[in-house]
């Protein structure tokens, strides 16, 4: 048992730790209690959910992603929870049943093991319970919807979880500028509601939509299936204001889309995953909704052909190219086998997914009847279908949407997003399938070819350390030495917060623990989380 | 004489202090030799060029904008000069005729007294130079293309002037991506005509294209014109490389569209005006050239009616909308008057530019004539004209481009550069008009309204303190009343960073001056520019 387990051990319950508390202030110490306690084989006071040390997703408790030791925070007292009470009436949730789906992410790959929920309506109400914690030292998860697939929305230990899910109000839309600004607390696909009402799209569209709000979304910087065409929440957010971890408001909503009075500071909350501060607000630039869609689902032989195709597509589809993404075989055989989705066309090694939105059907048409035909003629695709009914539209996209669903059929997942140079990323997946040889059940490639985005995905009949163990380093190698990014829109989360040094020199990891240290001092925020261990 | 004057006269030349250093360093301070020398009426020992105290660009040493007193960095030495002779050779200019015009900012409203101009060729150049400026405690102006607005990119005192020019190699091109990488150095306009011969554009154009350079618009986060189609510079710059203050190289030069490893720390030095590090390289996402461009040039009646243009434009244009500019009568007749242009419709109170960009030029026309056919028949617009043709786009385009120009002819102009929410931007213009009466020549707005983004400027027969009392604060106020900002993309430079706080927040601006602290603890970097004089 080593030293990780044997904290583990450690973790007891709240109601158990409010008395070792109590306890502790009467003089005893209530480390040294516990392990007599333990010693004596003396059962937990309370137990009602079970609690396991966090030992990272994949690995032993030796690998980079498992988690470090928990830091010296102060435990929950009786106090704490009268405070937090009095703050939130009705929403400072302790309940273990009520606790614990926010201890795990969807992924179910981590777990923590928080018997604290708070729920605040209101920045003032963040502020106080930030102020608070920053007091007494108690560390913090800040959690939006919880979607993230990098462990970084979860505590790792007792962080008390601060959920921003009851801060869901629409604050104004400007019709004209379509400004939209809101709550940090919005679910992406309310506000994507909202806004089609009013003839306006959100900038972007995630697959966790129904589920992920606009707070999480701009703390992990989330790229999605519109990136390509209206950009990185950097330049599509105008706005935040940001609780920092002493409870001070940082307002810097701006509503404006330009604005050179000195440093852009909300950008160092955009990718921040809730370690600088508690995205409270947000206003971000809405693109007018598209009077037409069309999708079109093609296949190549080749991916080198695919890239022509996009090539192809980005001079003759233009302005109207909203997305470009592709699938390989090994996909779409997932796709047949454990969802039973039928392949549209042909059986191709690869599949491309265009989607065009203009404002003119006859033109969008026009323009794609052209592109199809030169395509074609040209021999870089060799079969395709169109759509433009919204049903037949939906069908086209699942092929794409639902390859991480048929993946979850296969096996024990091993998930990658790569950014590489756009010539590069299928070669990664070759090199992969070469280098696993049989140890891998399916190694599968699809993503974002217009942003360069690689989702890169290997199944194993169960978990496996050897087959980890094949993947990594080899595969954060093999993207640093084409200056790849290790992780192109998931972040870091926990689970790669140690491998950062494979996409970051290590000046600027330098400069990112001392932004942390000047915004954080005490580390309160999303601990373990982003900022590799040697850092602290 | 108040003390700014008394420091100025103490203002000597390069030869005079390096004498004085030397005899400081022989024990004799050399400020108290300086006021000897000047109390027995001795002249310095060189005065080839004059220097002034600069005093701020409109105002007495009083005025907010004014220079603060110089701060205490040391003096270039001799032993210094070898230096920078021995790491630059023949690019450590110290001869005052070449040192002068980087001295002087182009408007020719602010002016420094710098005697040492540094002509870097790389990286490791700038690095070397900053590492020893740094332990030596010698302030530092970086300069691009010296187009600013605000005195940014002149020295103040004596600050060395550390110039980019000579940066000026492009380093990569990904015809795929449309991923240009190059040195700081690079003027806009050349990366302009490089890229259309791969046919691509830069994401931004700007009057000053000839002269400025791609460093120094990321530094000052420049907008223009393309602004509304390709978003701002935080959105398409992918990647930097800057050398901190301590020579220091910070390489977050990534190449990549997505790329989430830990916090974004480039896009603190986008806008930083060179107070938090020299940009030394740049990375940004090009579009494709367009294969259609139109631009139309109309008349409104009324504000309103100008605004329903843009809405109605940006529903019917869409995705081919590349630029809505505009411009009042008041700037009409000083085009008219001063540079002889004619109006190219009949006369109306207010005039739209509208350039379309598209793929395919049938399609672009259509959807203009729909667009003009529907603003004419809803009695939106009044009259107007449209060119297809290079020449007639670019006599077109001059109406908007050359206001600036014709300002300069109607005799001293008072510059502002305001963002507010775009139904509001021409209110400012006629409270202003009303504000002053008959006490200002000429009362002018025009801008990208697209971005709302007013440029209000007023003129006199000279320069005129009385007037500008009567501008300043009332703008700042009326501004900061709508949540505007007091500079949408000029930046604070010099001239405008104590009125930081008409648009942010104090403890934002507080977190400023800690980033300031924390990459240049030393404040060798472009001092009293960009932070307010009460941080210091």
């Amino acid at each position: 048992m080593n030293a990780y387990v044997m904290l583990g051990v450690f973790q007891t319950s709240q109601k158990l730790r409010t008395s070792l508390r109590l306890l502790s202030r009467a003089g005893l110490p209530p480390v040294d209690l516990q392990v007599q306690l333990l010693l004596r084989g003396r059962s937990p006071l309370s137990a009602t959910f079970s609690r396991k040390l966090h030992l990272g997703p994949d690995g032993p408790a030796s690998s980079p992603a498992a988690a470090p030791r928990r830091l010296p925070f102060s435990r929950v007292t009786v106090e704490d929870l009268t405070f937090f009470r009095k703050t939130l009436p009705g929403r400072a949730i302790t309940d273990p049943d009520l606790v614990q789906s926010s201890n795990e992410d969807w992924l179910k790959s981590v777990r923590g093991s928080s018997e604290v929920l708070l729920r605040p309506q209101t920045t003032q109400e963040v502020s106080q319970i930030l102020s608070y914690c920053h007091s007494r030292n108690l560390a913090v998860n800040p959690q939006g919807g919880n979607t993230g697939l990098v462990g970084g929305s979860v505590p790792v230990y007792d962080e008390i979880i601060l959920s921003t899910s009851l801060m869901n109000s629409i604050l104004s839309f400007d019709k004209i500028s379509g400004i939209l600004t809101c709550q940090a607390g919005c679910v992406l696909e309310n506000l994507s509601l909202y806004l089609e009402e009013r003839d306006y799209i959100m900038p972007l569209d995630l697959g966790a939509k129904g589920s992920c709000q606009i707070g999480g979304n701009v703390a992990t910087n989330a790229g999605g299936l519109r990136l390509l065409r209206y950009g990185s929440l950097h330049g599509t957010v105008l706005g935040l204001e940001v609780v920092l971890a002493d409870g001070q408001v940082l307002d810097c909503l701006s509503t404006l889309r330009k604005d050179n009075t000195g440093y852009d500071l909300k950008q160092l909350f955009i990718g921040s995953e809730g370690t600088l501060g508690v995205i409270t607000a947000v206003s971000i630039l809405c693109p007018r909704k598209p009077k037409s869609v069309n999708v079109v689902f093609l296949g190549c032989e080749t991916f080198d052909q695919l890239l022509k195709t996009f090539q192809l597509c980005k001079g003759m589809l233009g302005e109207i190219l909203s997305a470009f993404e592709f699938l390989d075989s090994e996909c779409m055989r997932l796709l047949n086998t454990h969802l039973k989705l039928a392949n549209p066309i042909s059986d191709c090694p690869f599949y491309i997914v265009i989607e065009t939105s203009g404002s003119d059907s006859d033109h969008d048409s026009q323009k794609l009847h052209n592109f199809l035909e030169e395509a074609m003629t040209s021999l870089l695709v060799t079969d395709g279908t169109v759509a433009t009914e919204e049903s037949k539209i939906k069908t086209l996209w699942s092929m794409r949407e639902r390859v991480t669903e048929a993946l979850t059929h296969d096996g024990f997942t091993y998930k990658y997003d790569i950014s590489l140079p756009v010539e590069r990323i299928y070669q990664l997946v070759t090199d992969m399938r070469q280098h696993l040889g049989k140890r891998a059940r399916s190694v599968v490639g699809y993503g974002h070819v217009g942003d360069g985005n690689l989702h890169l995905n290997v199944t194993s009949p169960a978990k496996d350390p050897a087959l980890l163990a094949s993947i990594e380093p080899f595969i954060y190698e093999w993207t640093a030495k084409f200056q790849g990014s290790i992780s192109a829109e998931h972040g870091l989360g926990l689970k790669k917060r140690n491998y950062i040094y494979y996409s970051k020199s290590r000046p600027a990891v330098a400069v990112m623990g001392k932004m942390k240290t000047l915004l954080d001092p005490k580390g309160i925020l999303n601990p373990y989380k982003t900022l590799p261990d040697d850092l602290k």
